[in-house]
């Protein structure tokens, strides 16, 4: 890394340029690489090592890409897709028949090599060197799935000046720090369809993460085409199912980016929609419904019922042969327990066995399905709560309860990934989610423990997301985890990430993301017509309430509409954040110019109040964003007089802040499921304004 | 029409009262109906009859919709998606679950019923009645076809007020005037997955379309799986093919919106990519690979050649098996003959069989393909080339060579479908295709030959077209062809069928359709950046090349990048034909207000060049629009001098006048494959200053 800090302070001068050339609009929206080295600036995750070099490699029609392996092989597809994406950056029409040709590229282009194929496995080599000089571009590495990490770094890389697009000159050695990188995505609580899978897959890989955990089966539904109990999709679907073609061809594609596919069946609770096909397997007579509501159900399975063994050795053998991955999570969470406190069958079941308790009831459950799963030939992944006695240490725990639980496994002997703290559902800041690390500078492990940690992954539950909107609650911030669990962990420089967010997040849509187009979409339907621009002032300023805040305000169901304003807004707005850092800048006295730009943002937003009125009156939907609007206003209104008393360097006797302590505390206060995410930011300045305490 | 036409006059004053709201920004961008019972005025197509009456049904919570048939009905799944997207549109938690748990719908909701279900054949029964009172809504049709179209009007009826959302009182008389109202979409010279189908469906239901004309095979591209002859699709499509699971789910998929799926398998042309795998069946000696290039191309089988026959009876066998439509397309186009004549053994079979020329060949090639399709049970139909003297009248002509070929046909008693004047992909403007007639009138044909006259389609032939844009070639242009080909002959206001193009668009975005985000989306990637408002400001103004221009000004492949500046305009600037029609309302004396908002307008394109330019700088793909912003802004200073003139009274001399003239010729011409859609109405306001002639 202290290359990388040497080579950030030799573009510092270059960095100052670029801040003052964006800041005329005061608070920089996402922002590409403008002309100048900044490719390598942006990189995210973060290599390893980055050297600057002299030199620019130009990109022009005449560029050729080659390496080893046939047309079918995963590195010539990959060279494919990036010579594709390089001509859509460009424009350029970049000669790609000699790829479906297979003839080597001539000399001086783009050259790949590797030494041998890799295996979609943890621990796995995914390191690469990449170097770029003037007249040639190396890439080695010592598996295809490394030249396919390094191809992402160089399309990062792309910049642009006075004479078209280049490559900048660089030494670049690379390699992941954790094995396990991973983005879970919940398709039982809404279903998304394989296209939807296929753009995050593209996605994933762009900032180099390995694993989609797919969660395929929840109370909301059942959502793997199962062609031996059929029933099971049958009823617990709505006919929202993956068929088993389906599942083959996003495993395949997984693949063919470097991606394991890890399946999730969730037992023996989380699991109604399966026993709408079987309530006998049930521990609570049926008939059971496909459940439209969120939360912890009683449904689970009955332990005692020795039926359910012979039928999950079928069903998990044919999930077994469905994904190769060795690796099959078994969820194990949220076991509600009133199911089986009730049922005397289970009661007399556990006290002839001896089980304590529930926990040690699901951990008899586990138990079984362990023996079925190993001879299936996979290893058992579970939620944290699947750690109990009596397993052995060749299962992984997932934590999401918290980091205590994966250094409890881990001195235990067990393997263990962290999702505790990525819950990406839950619209926290990008900045909470990078500091987290699944082996914190103050770990109490010793250095053989550590090896047990695997990586981690973050969590798209689905409860409020659709298929229009879920590419907006995993992008850009999945890209901030992405690079936890790539980069070096000296790597922690939350206002650099933030200033990389943006640019990746813009490159991210060349892959099909919705992410930030369909917030204009959802505007535009909101308003009934095209003219949004002060609803995307307002969103600026928006977020969705965090953590599980939204649940309270309705009764949300599968069935309901999540299109309204709080679904247009980002779980995070980075004008937000960016004028937050402004204000702390403004107040540290280390930004003489934040004043007048913090001075124009709010009165933008103050202003904008008047032009979101005439779409309320039009748009009953809107209606419910009024109080956001005029809070906003009255909050900005209360800035502005605050940045004036501090710029004139005066201060306001204590009735003065009081009154504007009140205003603010109003504007903190819920609409339309969302909140005001520069209140905080504002008080700064308020509080800034109070005479000193005598 | 005549109550139509009633209705419009009786709302003239609530019409331009909207037209005085949307004034403020003088050019008004697609705009959805605000307050008011504009719905009754936005639909698209125009029905048959509609006739206001009092009340408003108020849209709540407690909606309920219902009707005959069992969840897995197609009326009730249609049901179903018309309650999702109504709570989409108005973020209502409807209550959705009844639909689930097929219980019928409490009194004072929706109701619909029709008398049976109808099948995917031409001249099934559409027609449906739709009464909207304050208590109640009844949709009534012969068969559940009908009723999903009289669904797609309600949601189109949906307005707003103070006290919310409501569906105007209305009686609706509706039914189409002709049976084959299509879109055809080209996938072999661009493929389209699966999900760009739906989507494309989707939107075609929302507007009454009712055949996919799926042309499979090109040049360029074989895209669909066969078992029998997997070679086809595997040698033949660069893994981009749909496979037999993918095409029955579309086929079920548009089934379930009333579409019927027709496939094209263009035939004995059209072809090089069926001969990668089978060279033999060619006209020349291969071997093949498959054609990247553009235009007319050799390759043709061999009619000689007996092997073809069997061939093609096990090939359209499983075909036949797969599309359940009873027609299939055989294509027979552009059949460039060189293959032919240099063939002795063609020569030969030729003469020994008293073909005149190549044409007879062919008919006689066609006339065996009609006794395989005929004993598979299938109808022939073939663009207007396979109109040979030989076959029998019961196969159907598909003219793409003009109007005359339509008539001749039906003179011979053939039925016949129009596409001559709906080629979607040339960029022409939607009010041109919408006065396109399959039968005008003026037409020769007698009320019997009429008959014969089925209909139309749309055809979107994907040269230029990749994923990410074919949407916005194909809408909303589409909807106005769909309208022509739905509503009675006299709809045919082209200004307002322009007024409602906006809204209709609109609309579209809820079905997932991209051709509004992707335009901000390619802009974006071609900035590097999120700020494109210069360049969004600029594409108000700037078209595509029409007819087949952009193919002189590139050697465009396959493999090109689409995602250039051209790429992100649409085919057609609604603001540019805003702006035309209204510098034609300011010169006939019409339009008091016009002056002033065409100034406004010339002034905001002609001072957008300043911030075009550091766009450029920053992004050497976007250098190659500099011309077209520059004349922009020059033809705009030329406008706004002529504004000027005219609005104080004056003339100018012919010298002053030439000057301009000239401007405008510079910026007529094209720059980035693209041209200024608006320097036509300038020169007209340009014209209008030159002294009378003496």
């Amino acid at each position: 890394m202290d290359r990388l800090s040497r080579l950030a302070s030799a573009f510092s001068l270059t960095l100052a340029f670029l801040a003052l050339g964006s800041s005329a609009g005061a608070f920089p929206p996402p922002q590409a690489p403008a002309a100048g080295p900044t490719g390598l600036l942006a990189l995210m995750p973060v290599p390893e090592s980055v050297t600057a070099r002299e030199g620019r490699f130009r990109v022009d029609e005449g560029l050729a890409i080659g390496g080893p392996g046939v047309s079918t092989s995963r590195s010539f597809k990959a060279a494919a897709r990036f010579m594709s994406r390089l001509a859509g950056r460009t424009g350029l029409f970049l000669k790609q028949d000699f790829l479906a040709a297979q003839k080597p590229s001539a000399d001086g282009g783009i050259r790949y090599r590797y030494e041998r194929e890799g295996r979609l496995l943890p621990n796995e080599d995914e390191s690469y060197t990449l170097s770029v000089a003037a007249d040639r571009i190396a890439l080695s590495a010592k598996t295809d799935i490394g030249v396919l990490r390094g191809l992402e770094t160089l399309l990062q890389l792309l910049s642009a000046d006075e004479a078209g697009y280049y490559f900048p000159g660089c030494e670049i050695s690379d390699r992941p720090r954790f094995t396990w990188r991973g983005l879970l995505i919940d398709v039982g609580r809404h279903f998304h369809p394989v296209d939807v899978i296929k753009r995050n897959l593209d996605a994933m890989a762009a900032v180099k993460l390995n694993v989609l955990h797919w969660h395929l089966t929840e109370d909301q539904g059942f959502r793997v085409e199962s062609k031996v109990f059929p029933r099971l999709h049958e009823l617990g679907s709505d006919g929202m199912f993956y068929t088993q073609a389906e599942i083959r061809d996003v495993v395949a594609y997984a693949a063919d980016r470097g991606i394991r596919v890890m399946p999730e069946f969730d037992v023996p609770g989380h699991s109604t929609s399966w026993f709408v096909a079987y309530p006998e397997f049930a521990s609570a007579p049926g008939p059971y419904a496909i459940e439209r509501r969120f939360g912890i159900f009683g449904p689970a399975f009955n332990p005692a019922e020795e039926r359910i063994y012979p039928f999950f050795d079928a069903f998990f053998k044919e999930m077994a042969g469905l994904f190769p991955d060795p690796y099959l999570h078994i969820g194990g969470d949220e076991v509600e327990g009133h199911q089986w406190d009730a049922n005397p069958a289970i009661q007399a079941f556990k006290k002839k066995n001896g089980f304590a308790d529930n926990n040690a009831l699901q951990a008899y459950f586990n138990l079984r399905l362990l023996r079925i799963l190993t001879k299936h030939g996979k290893k058992m992944v579970g939620w944290d709560e699947i750690l109990q006695p009596g397993l052995p240490t060749d299962i992984v725990i997932h934590s999401w309860r918290g980091q205590k639980a994966l250094v409890e496994a881990a001195e235990k002997g067990y393997q263990g990934i962290l999702s505790n703290g990525w819950y990406i559902d839950l619209c926290q800041p990008a900045g909470d989610h990078y500091l987290n690390d699944p082996i914190p500078a103050d770990s109490p492990l010793d250095e053989a423990r550590k090896k047990l940690i695997m990586g981690g992954e973050a969590t798209m539950w689905s409860e409020l997301v659709t298929s229009e909107t879920i590419d907006s609650r995993i992008w850009p911030r999945t890209a901030a985890i992405a690079e936890r669990l790539w980069s070096p962990a000296s790597v922690r420089d939350v206002e650099d990430m933030y200033r990389r967010l943006g640019p990746i997040s813009l490159r991210l849509e060349e892959l099909g993301l919705l992410h930030i187009k369909n917030r204009d979409m959802l505007l535009r339907r909101l308003a009934g017509g095209a003219r949004i621009k002060a609803l995307k002032v307002l969103a600026e300023a928006v977020e969705p309430l965090e953590n599980y805040d939204r649940h309270g305000q309705a009764a949300y169901t599968s069935l309901s509409p999540f299109t309204r304003f709080v679904d247009a807004c980002a779980p995070e707005s980075l004008p937000a954040w960016f004028f937050g850092n402004k204000v702390g800048r403004f107040l540290a006295g280390k930004d003489r110019q934040a004043g007048a730009e913090l001075a124009m943002k709010l009165k933008t937003w103050k202003d904008n109040h008047a032009s979101v009125l005439p779409l309320l009156a039009a748009s009953p939907a809107l209606r419910e964003i009024e109080p956001l609007s005029l809070n906003l206003a009255r909050a900005c209104e209360a800035g502005l007089e605050s940045l004036d008393c501090l710029t004139r360097g005066e201060r306001r006797p204590a009735a003065w802040v009081e009154a504007r302590r009140n205003v603010l505390t109003e504007a903190a206060k819920p609409a339309g499921h969302a909140e005001l995410a520069v209140v905080k930011a504002i008080g700064l300045l308020v509080e800034a304004c109070a005479e000193p305490v005598k």
